[in-house]
């Protein structure tokens, strides 16, 4: 089964700029791609992943690497003429094997993992007729698009694939849960959780 | 088996102060209940289910209320006594009877689902050795709890259990999900999804 995995390699997480430099987020965005990469890697299934990137790309592992500079939705609707095929953000890093194998176990013609905030953080699409359009609430519009083409969809429940670490509130479930490289590349830049009232937040040392 | 649903009757929701009055909080705090209520009806198993309420509640349906105006942590570990008991939040507004079930259906000592931020959900403890400590990051002092007693555990990986309503960005998580009593609340309040750049936000006209 084909699996796509997205990254924005040039100008990765602006919003977390307030947090981290330009040059730690290039790094930490690679350190999230590579727990997501491991997480794929975890799921028993001959998977063929290949990482589509706008520029290139330093720790890939087994996967293979592609160049598309154009935008995420024109690269990925380009993927989608063969079928299956899965699209999983580089940005999952709580990603485990148990809901990444779930998603691409399912049978319907669209299985999709909805994101905080509207967004799709990973679908598997069985049926060529699906495309996606990421500008926007994207997982409304992805059921519409299914709904459209007559698709059979599964929504997939997972916290584990909804969390995509985009804004300083999503660092403390990294830090909460996490366990691979991105959480260790946090720990390591001076990341703590900050237990006060309300939500956990996190404070940089 | 028992399910407990804590419900704060006096001061709900301060986190929305900003967002809405006092009198809108416990009005939306009781759609959010009636949510929770109705998708723990939809699990097809035997439940008997109390509402733990700081104080009066008028939208309980068929589950009993008991008032209780003692700490949350206190209230919630006389309870525990009893096992299996299922303790479930109040401002769950989008579970649905499937994360719920699969929650009840564990055998594991204790059955947990994460809420975002670091807290505790759900859960449903099988030994009466677990107990309670809702202060700073509930879920990862839980676990703990349940090492030092020798438990099993099974995490619940959900979204639909992950999201309570607590602050502004999860307004938006409940018009993008939501189905029930506290959604058609919110829209008939005047809230609607602002679908701009980043993560969809909510505005109030």
């Amino acid at each position: 089964m084909h699996v796509v995995v997205p990254f924005s390699a040039d100008r990765p997480k602006t919003r977390l700029a307030d947090e981290l430099s330009a040059a730690e987020r290039r790094d930490f965005s690679e350190a999230m791609l590579s727990d997501v990469l491991d997480a794929l890697d975890g799921v028993d299934r001959a998977l063929d992943v290949t990482v589509l990137a706008t520029g290139p790309v330093d720790t890939a592992g087994d996967a293979t690497v592609e160049i598309d500079d154009r935008p995420l939705t024109t690269a990925v609707n380009d993927r989608l003429d063969t079928a299956p095929t899965a699209v999983v953000m580089a940005d999952l890093a709580l990603a485990t094997p148990e809901p990444l194998a779930d998603l691409l176990d399912s049978e319907a013609d669209l299985a999709i993992a909805a994101g905080l905030g509207g967004g799709t953080n990973a679908f598997l699409a069985r049926d060529t007729a699906f495309r996606v359009d990421y500008h926007g609430a994207s997982y409304r519009d992805h059921l519409e698009i299914a709904g459209e083409e007559d698709l059979s969809v599964r929504e997939v429940d997972s916290r584990l694939l909804a969390v995509d670490i985009d804004e300083p509130a999503d660092l403390a479930e990294l830090l909460l849960h996490g366990e691979g490289a991105a959480t260790d590349w946090l720990v390591d830049a001076g990341f703590e959780l900050d237990v006060g009232g309300g939500r956990v937040e996190v404070v940089r040392y």
